[in-house]
């Protein structure tokens, strides 16, 4: 078995080789490779998983993971369409924004390349290792893929589906390579192949995130968790308030852009309260209260405790607290929210802006759900994920964010006087 | 004195102030007040100037570095007038970049916000205590600065006038602050306040950028040598090659886009290598060679070891090889160059075409000398540096390269389905 630092500089070297040949036609040929191959060899892949998931039955892993492990026909099938959906995609390289004139006559503009190599973090859930692969090659990047331990078979014939795909087209192979190695300790190896990963990418839970940030001399860009508010202003449509809170709350609880808190006015709190309190709690949604709320509304509302405001519960919950205005709404938001998405209900344009400008969010929303932060919902077509950072890639993150630039010089014997 | 932790956790409380406060108007005001402290305070600047010269001669400090911390009356002047410069430029906070309207009918654009916290290390020149604060300031960045050990005591005469002016003007002056202990220690604390710091640019030598890439929780952008090359293409015309790699060579060769390399194809080496060298020469330059070139050029060039080709001379040095062709020049360029500057000689347009692409470097230049890569030769403005890092800011990194985005979506009560 090779190193890891070994998969990596082939994996680089891989990168610099398609840097040369990897057109457009190229990148979606292997695409088109790849789906066909998922398709082709869909049994050697449900084999594989089916191991996985009897291993990980006797290891006693939880049916909620198990079942984030499962795939069957249809989600290889789902993985082929995904793969075949990217290749239909505009390429994201090449293109060359705002190219100037300089005064001296030579021309400047950025163009749009990759960034090099990428190295995917992640648990259980199979498919991210087809999307991620797929997403990276699209934007000529190389990939280097590390999957949870309990899907490593799984991982290792879709793996090997890609990479054969990749050589059928003439290109080197080591542009995708998965790390087999099951040790904890090749995570932390990974993180520090600074000389030939250019970013880490890590999905998964927080403790995830936390051990490869920690260890990590690469960038890592995080999709962390996503403690989103809906704040009611005093000159809200109270009926489009509702309907708001309802969605962001309950249309999806389990997903990082669904509503976690909810901020009234205190001018409109005795009015909207009384009438949302109710509408959630039929919908199952446990309501946690500040003294104020509770004071409106006395019934079915728990106390809420200072964790209630940073929590990311990720089912129906909502912590719900009576604030005196757009001051102290934006104050509470960027000091408790995990500044991934946040949105206002006003028909005051003066405090969406206000709204807009002054809350530290990726994600800043006038009278719309906080469902909406979604990469095929802003038009991104795919998305790789949702980041939480503030450099390079915030919020919902696409193809184009899988790139970065670089300068690019015409001139005709130009010099520096 | 407070801690690290303190300080930042006071810039991180005034940058959130500013969020709200921070207009143009306000930042402007800001830089003319520091501008005007600048040239009545110089004084006192030169006082603690002189007091940390004395201090570092009589630690025997080396000359060149007694050169770079020095500051006289012209430097304070020059000071002032790079901050009311910097007030002059264009807000780069707000704009909104690709306002679409999606299918469903809302609205989603990116919009300009400053990036966070940014915390900058640097080594021994004073002016750029100023530089950054003003650059950071403009861009609505709470900054935190920590500078070399031998000018804290001009460092804090500086930033008590960047100070008083941010509160002179109503705003909190802990959106500047300055690491005052002098222990190596404050460093490894400050690039590990993740919670309240968002970006650290260090700027020195190699071995202050590596301890602090080692140490940091914080993404960090690399102001990293420039290890530049000139490629003399076949079909290059060789009076304009001859000037590029003059221009390169000497204009300025302390600075890192300064060219170090020089290659030439084998086709024109024999007519192109005999006019270069001693034109190089003449001027002071000393020639490392290939063997290839020592076989068509014996006198006075010195045999090239291996460490040539990665080394940054930043003085009168140039390594010379011979090539094959375009693919040996930018193999060899994407397996030796630092990516920071790389160019190309040629008449030839599928050459430079290929060049462009497929050399990975931050500034690619077609006929043009590397030591155009410059921000303000960019039309960037002011300069905070160039980064040698893939991810954010690439090569010459200006205002805009100081703020991050967030997205900005505004509907009408819109849902997700």
């Amino acid at each position: 078995m090779l190193s890891v630092r070994e998969q990596a500089e082939r994996t680089s070297r891989a990168y610099r080789d398609f840097l040369r040949s990897g057109s457009t036609r190229l990148k979606n040929d292997i695409l088109a490779e790849i789906a066909a191959g998922l398709e082709g060899g869909a049994g050697a892949v449900l084999e594989a998983n089916r191991q996985d998931i009897d291993a990980a039955k006797t290891s006693g892993l939880s049916p909620a993971m198990i079942d984030r492990l499962a795939l069957d026909e249809k989600s290889v099938r789902g993985m082929a369409a995904a793969c075949r959906e990217i290749a239909s995609f505009a390429d994201p390289v090449g293109r060359v924004d705002g190219m100037t004139v300089r005064p001296q006559g030579f021309r400047v503009g950025r163009m749009a390349v990759p960034i090099g190599v990428i190295g995917i973090v992640y648990e259980a859930r199979p498919n991210v290792t087809i999307e991620a692969a797929a997403l990276c090659l699209k934007a000529g990047n190389g990939t280097v893929l590390r999957g949870g331990t309990a899907a490593y078979r799984s991982n290792a014939a879709l793996v090997r589906i890609v990479r054969d795909a990749v050589a059928a087209k003439g290109a080197d192979p080591d542009l995708v390579s998965y790390i087999e190695s099951t040790d904890r300790d090749a995570v932390n190896e990974l993180v520090r192949q600074d000389a030939f990963i250019h970013l880490i990418i890590p999905r998964g839970g927080e403790s995830l995130i936390r051990s490869v940030t920690e260890h990590s001399r690469i960038p890592v860009l995080k999709h962390y968790k996503g403690v989103c508010h809906v704040y009611v202003h005093e000159r809200a449509d109270l009926d489009m308030a509702a309907s708001i809170t309802v969605n962001a709350k309950v249309q999806r609880p389990a997903v990082c852009n669904a509503a976690e808190k909810l901020l009234v006015d205190r001018a409109v709190a005795p009015v909207f309260l009384p009438r949302i309190i109710p509408l959630l709690r039929e919908r199952g949604v446990e309501i946690r209260g500040c003294e104020r709320t509770r004071a409106i509304v006395p019934e079915g509302v728990k106390p809420a405790a200072e964790a209630d405001w940073t929590e990311e519960y990720l089912g129906l919950i909502l912590a719900v607290k009576v604030v005196d205005g757009l001051d102290e709404a934006v104050r509470h938001i960027n000091g408790h929210s995990s500044a991934h998405t946040d949105a206002i209900v006003t028909a005051d344009v003066r405090a969406a802006d206000r709204f807009v400008r002054e809350t530290d969010s990726a994600s800043v929303m006038v009278n719309a759900s906080t469902r909406l932060a979604d990469g095929g919902v802003y038009g991104l077509g795919a998305e790789i994920g949702i980041s939480t950072d503030r450099l390079h890639a915030r919020g919902p993150m696409g193809l184009a964010e899988l790139t970065t630039y670089k300068w690019v010089v015409l001139g005709d014997g130009h010099l520096r006087e």
